[in-house]
């Protein structure tokens, strides 16, 4: 099962694939990265470049699940409004491609990768590269981000508790992961 | 020329088509109304339905510009996230289309429309029927607020101090409406 996890935003968006495999717990990046936009054009012009990047991710890494960050307002609100706008892209293109999308707020990332809400970026980073058996961290930023929403979606689904959660979060019904 | 206003909205978007003609100050609506999304549904597919709503809207309206609502964070944040991911599609949908955006903020629309940037819904509604002739406030609420950011956009223009800024929030260069 392939899960694609996305780190939204206007500038950077990252993605990073990984794929899970029934009774193992251990996890592995098959692709990552990030799609940019250019800072100086118009807003509709870098939504429709973000757009059409996107279609091009989903399309090479063929995700059998997407999984999002949701969006949490603490710093800018400018900014969140672009994010926000961005996401609206990016499950729209998740729908247009017939995925389930699993959305997961920045704590409850942070709680399933290293067991408390409030790690670091350096602690995430390197529970990303733990988890994924990797020797570095992988980069860009955006792309471990992404990549630990991916691996959130595949422990959330592992973790029996949150389950019935985990499932209620499917868009398209009871769909198991694995 | 025909300016398409749109008061951006995820469960209901308003539109309004008017039509302004050189050296007339009045200007004629077209067609106005809003397109909606199911409730209950997950947020993808919502956005995907605003998408192919908007796109039937510009397809029967051929707009040559668009005038879109800008986000303003005053009441319900959460409200306010849904706005701007349907913002998204909105600006994505004109940008696929090829038009000119402008943007206005809600203080611009009440200035633009009143004189003043506190008017009431009321007033403003009254100000939309007035400025477009009609018999009775357009119907519903959501296409009169639509109809109030084409009418901005075309007051806007006509008003020689302010057609800097409003050449400069062009999204196509310096294209001009009339």
């Amino acid at each position: 099962m392939k899960i694609l996890g996305i780190d939204p935003g206007l500038g950077t968006c990252g993605f990073g694939l990984i794929e899970v495999r029934a009774g193992r717990a251990d996890a592995k990046a098959l692709d990552y990265g990030a799609v940019t936009t250019i800072v100086d054009a118009p807003l509709p012009s870098r939504l429709k470049e973000l757009y059409e990047s996107l279609i091009m991710v989903f399309g090479q890494t063929k995700p059998d699940v997407v999984a999002v960050e949701k969006l949490f307002f603490s710093k800018n609100i400018t900014t969140g409004i672009a994010v926000a706008e961005a996401r609206g892209i990016i499950l729209l293109v998740a729908e247009q491609k017939k995925l389930s999308v699993y959305e997961y707020s920045p704590n409850e990332i942070k709680k399933a990768m290293t067991g408390y809400g409030s790690a670091d970026k350096a602690q995430m980073q390197e529970m990303v590269r733990v988890h994924l058996g990797l020797d570095k961290k992988p980069r860009p930023d955006d792309a471990a981000d992404a990549l630990a929403v991916a691996i959130t979606c595949a422990l959330l689904y592992h973790e029996g508790p949150t389950k019935q959660t985990y499932e209620f979060s499917n868009t398209r019904g009871k769909k198991k992961l694995i």
